[in-house]
């Protein structure tokens, strides 16, 4: 489905004039053409911004949602989906930056240390109230509070689980696949391994076999098929994975198709279904679990808008007790999107278990702090803010000026 | 939720080297900011067709349809939603607009009057097959072939219905709601007409009385709430309409939102349920369909990729028996809409009880061949092509200069 990705961003920078020098940041992540529209997107909201006083907008992030989401003008051209969200997503992500930086800790440690009614003020529950309320919010994160010093350590100590892309893509001979699936789990210590699948059902048997002949049992095997079938298709061809064991599969079909996921997941029980990455809101996530859609949700930093976006979105999968896995690589989405799922950890699920954040090793060295990775573990990130600044160098050297 | 539109219009025009004289015309409606997002949508669409032959692309739609819908770049931003989504119909119109200016006719013609083979060529059934394959598209536009002849010299003679929105508007008084509802029904014909309604029960009830008594139990009544609601809050308001008999109520909640429109749907039978004119696309389309979460549907002619989107909606309506009451209204949207459902009462359905395009009588004077209501009803446009195309006078008068 994606044959020729020109990887891109929109990418932001929120100034004040205060003499903290503190710049804030967010991006979108695309894969090429149409990167300008989103610029203009973001051009567009942008103006309303400017010589507004940001202090109130930091101390009550609600009224900077309600702004942008809920501005009547720009929600005709959604509602609340595609390039404008995704614009308003980076507008958002660059003031909880300047939140986070002016209060001199990560992202996911502001979060995680937010009171629990203080972070669900922020929150919009619109369209939600038929499965999750304020108040039942403020009740999770309440649970969430126990343990939390010593989960905070654990994850200092020991980083966050993720798991590695970089075997599987299509394009690679099956020595090219064997030899980095067995050196992306052995060598580099990642616990699960994704392999692309969909083109052809033969290929897909034979390098699952060899995949797993190369990882050995330990180490799980999850497959992507980036929204190539039908929901009919899908049944059949993900039938025929039923002897791999598999941890997902994922975006057997279209992302909008909340009914064609849910009977892909009940025809091809118990391999679980995943699927998020170009998921557009909330409420498409609200009816995927609903619907018992999915077991695995894979949200991604820059898809919805923003942090208060995420944080809902966790809070729904928590509520309906299932993993969420989220989408990375790209540039810059593995530093985005640590944040949340470490957030998740210290502040509402409480685990990691079965939960990954994906990586894919390469585009970190556009960034001032890049991701940090142990024995497959995401390292938290310690200095202040949400991690997506880039580099002088890459923003002067990749600069794409019409 | 649209408490200061500023209609505005991202509008195209695609020129040839033809000497034929011929520009082919597409717009998105929108109510202001984000206009210019839209436009710089259309313009990087553009590029793409610059240079290229014409006649191959007008011969085979399907090959537009697919470099623009399945561009795997462009995909990204949606996929298939929102600002692109919109931006590629207003290019796909414009090609059909060239298609039937060359044909000499109006699009609804030109569409009523294709082989079923051959228009079920141009439309894509990606993620559409678990509900609707081209062999049965196929086989519901050969039957729509019987009478329609007969069909086509009724619709010349006596239009399409329409019904009125006018009357209203929450910010209009009760003395005026009650004098336009008169008029609008007793005066211009409408058979149907529609209020808004959700800030205020008491007010609703009340209005809905008032409306009642002006316009007698001959003319029918539907509501429109914009989305307000929660799911909750929908069942237990609408609830409260019982008494009315009301032709439909409106947008109770977000249009993303399939589960939640299947269970006010089920909840409050049988008043019927109604949206569409925010649905992104023929996948959400189906969704409601196979939820049973509306009774009726409202397509709106700038929202999706253009024709050959609207057809498949129409279709799929089709096959699961419900009526399709287009959105009309802001600019041109009346122009644009009449040509799907005239087309649709000739090939595809053949019966025009209980449906009606959506009729507001202001921003008409904008167009060159302006919709003509008689009694109530949309004559069928005569001239070639789509009607989208603006006066050269509107256009210099209101072309926005940033």
């Amino acid at each position: 489905m994606n044959p020729d990705p020109d990887y891109s961003s929109a990418y932001l920078e929120v100034e004040t004039d205060a003499d903290d020098g503190i710049k804030g940041v967010g991006f979108v992540f695309t894969i090429g053409r149409g990167n300008d529209v989103v610029i203009k997107a973001i051009e567009s909201l942008s103006e309303r911004f400017i010589g507004m006083s940001i202090e109130p907008l930091l101390d009550d992030m609600k009224t900077a949602w309600d702004m942008l989401v809920h501005d009547s003008q720009l929600r005709w051209l959604g509602p609340e989906k595609g390039v404008e969200h995704m614009a308003i997503g980076a507008m958002l992500s660059a003031l909880w930056d300047i939140k986070a930086k002016r209060a001199g800790v990560p992202l996911w440690q502001l979060l995680a240390e937010m009171e629990p009614e203080e972070l669900v003020a922020t929150l919009d529950f619109r369209y939600l109230t038929d499965v999750l309320t304020p108040e039942e919010a403020v009740e999770i994160l309440r649970r969430g509070q126990e343990g939390k010093a010593e989960r905070m350590q654990h994850l200092l100590d020991n980083g966050y689980p993720g798991y590695s892309t970089a075997a599987g893509w299509l394009g690679y001979s099956d020595e090219k696949m064997v030899s980095l699936a067995a050196s992306e789990s052995t060598e580099k210590g990642f616990d699960l391994i994704k392999l692309k699948v969909g083109q052809n059902l033969e290929d897909d048997l034979r390098r699952l076999r060899l995949a797993r002949e190369a990882i050995g049992s330990n180490v799980r095997l999850a497959v992507d098929a980036n929204q190539v079938w039908d929901v009919d298709v899908a049944i059949d061809w993900i039938q025929q994975f039923k002897d791999f064991e598999l941890e997902w599969v994922e975006e057997p079909t279209s992302p909008d198709d909340v009914l064609g996921h849910a009977r892909i997941a009940q025809a091809v029980h118990p391999i679980p279904i995943a699927t998020g990455e170009q998921m557009q809101s909330r409420i498409l996530y609200k009816q995927y679990l609903q619907a018992n859609a999915f077991e695995v949700m894979q949200v991604d930093a820059t898809r919805v808008a923003g942090p208060q976006e995420l944080i809902i979105e966790y809070l729904l999968a928590h509520k309906f007790g299932k993993r969420v896995c989220p989408h990375a690589g790209g540039v810059g989405l593995c530093e985005a999107v640590q944040h949340f799922a470490m957030f998740d950890y210290i502040a509402i699920s409480g685990r990691t278990e079965g939960r990954y954040i994906e990586y894919v090793d390469n585009q970190h060295e556009h960034f001032v702090t890049p991701v940090e990775i142990k024995n497959g573990n995401y390292m938290p990130p310690l200095a202040p803010g949400n991690s997506c600044e880039m580099t002088l160098e890459t923003a002067e050297k990749y600069l794409y000026a019409p």
